[in-house]
């Protein structure tokens, strides 16, 4: 199995060389936190949107489906919308049964780049070990799109990408990884354990706290609390 | 002061971004090594052009400067050309106080993008300490611009970039590091001191060595074999 890591938008390549693939794409902080944990509290789906403008209109031409509108630029809410992008908003009593649209900076535009796979799963710490365990079965090789930081590395999405090469690694596996994905299972091996410390030490981390977002950090920084491996099919996120 | 790591030519940022900032471009395998290399040997300046057509017709509008051609695409000499990418094809005999045309896939492309910066080095690990030494001595904010690899994270880049970092890190240094540059500098502590092993393990390192040019990575693993700090000025990097 090959699996390469791209670090940021900018760098996932073009659809035909995804085409056969299953890709990943991350935002730990926290546009695919969020998207799962949305989906595990009973969100219909989720439907990444470029921009807010987009978003406002598909909800203002379909009132009778209700849709939650969440997201955030500058990691803060977008004026108009019900949601930001702190996971911890995304609850039963508010996703519930109701379809969300959801833009953020970086993150949409990694799913919406992932999008020419054939499979393409969205993951965060949360669902890591539920992930790898979809692409082991699956066994297509691997393209992981990092969503990165404004086109820039960002350590939590690639200590991500790490976690789950390091789940998919072992006597058996025979990976082919390319160098980011050799330097992302280091740098996850470097935090196991201590994950939390190393989105403290982000940039991106050390933003949000910053904004006052430490518990998103907290929350965010779990390993494995959920077996839910959401799909990217036909322009939205399911469960 | 501030020390940002770009992985790849397209993380570069706008030219306005890196005004007031000294650049630093690598492209270890093998652009910068070569550099570097033609210039200790004497090249009068090296002019980085990006087509081989550019090159060619420069050569020919100028018979009178007796440019030596040198350069690839795909690891290979281009035809036409004096010399290919190898450091060890840049011998006092051959550039000798004579200008340099060179164009290569990654690295040209690095230094062209770098150009906007205040003052534009070149480095590989053959001068990673003089390099260090000149930006300590400037004390500019660093925007280090690695080639990469076909616009993917190169292990060999990131290593040398983290060289820098660590011969800029010290008690009292106060340096502030973006994601990508605090990353580098960790894969640099891991592999101090075996340098050579490091370009053997990356994808790049491996295909040379499918082409034979095993003699190229002992070279440019070298580190600290000069004191020359090429500067990029005016469309040229001189000595």
């Amino acid at each position: 199995m090959r699996i390469d890591v791209y670090p940021t938008v900018v760098n996932i390549p073009a659809a035909e060389e995804l085409a056969g693939k299953a890709a990943v794409a991350i935002d730990v902080l926290r546009a695919t936190s969020t998207i799962i944990t949305a989906l595990v509290n009973g969100a219909d789906t989720v439907v990444p949107v470029l921009a807010p403008e987009e978003a406002l209109q598909v909800a203002r031409d379909n009132p009778e489906r209700e849709f939650v509108l969440g997201g955030e630029r500058k990691s803060v809410r977008i004026p108009g919308f019900h949601l930001g992008n702190s996971p911890l908003e995304y609850t039963r009593s508010r996703v519930g049964q109701r379809p969300v649209l959801f833009t953020t900076t970086n993150g949409t535009r990694a799913i919406r780049r992932a999008a020419g796979a054939r499979e393409v799963y969205i993951a965060a710490f949360l669902n890591a070990p539920a992930v790898a365990k979809a692409l082991a079965a699956g066994g297509l090789d691997v393209a992981i799109c990092c969503a990165g930081t404004h086109d820039q590395f960002s350590l939590e999405d690639a200590a991500c990408a790490g976690a789950l090469i390091e789940f998919l690694s072992g006597p058996g596996s025979h990976l082919e990884l390319n160098d980011m994905a050799y330097e992302c299972r280091e740098l996850f091996r470097r935090f196991d354990g201590r994950i939390g410390d190393l989105l403290h030490l982000s940039e991106h981390g050390q933003s949000l706290c910053k904004l006052g977002l430490q518990e998103d950090l907290l929350f965010c920084s779990q390993l494995g609390t959920t077996a839910l491996v959401p799909r990217f099919v036909d322009g939205q996120v399911i469960g």
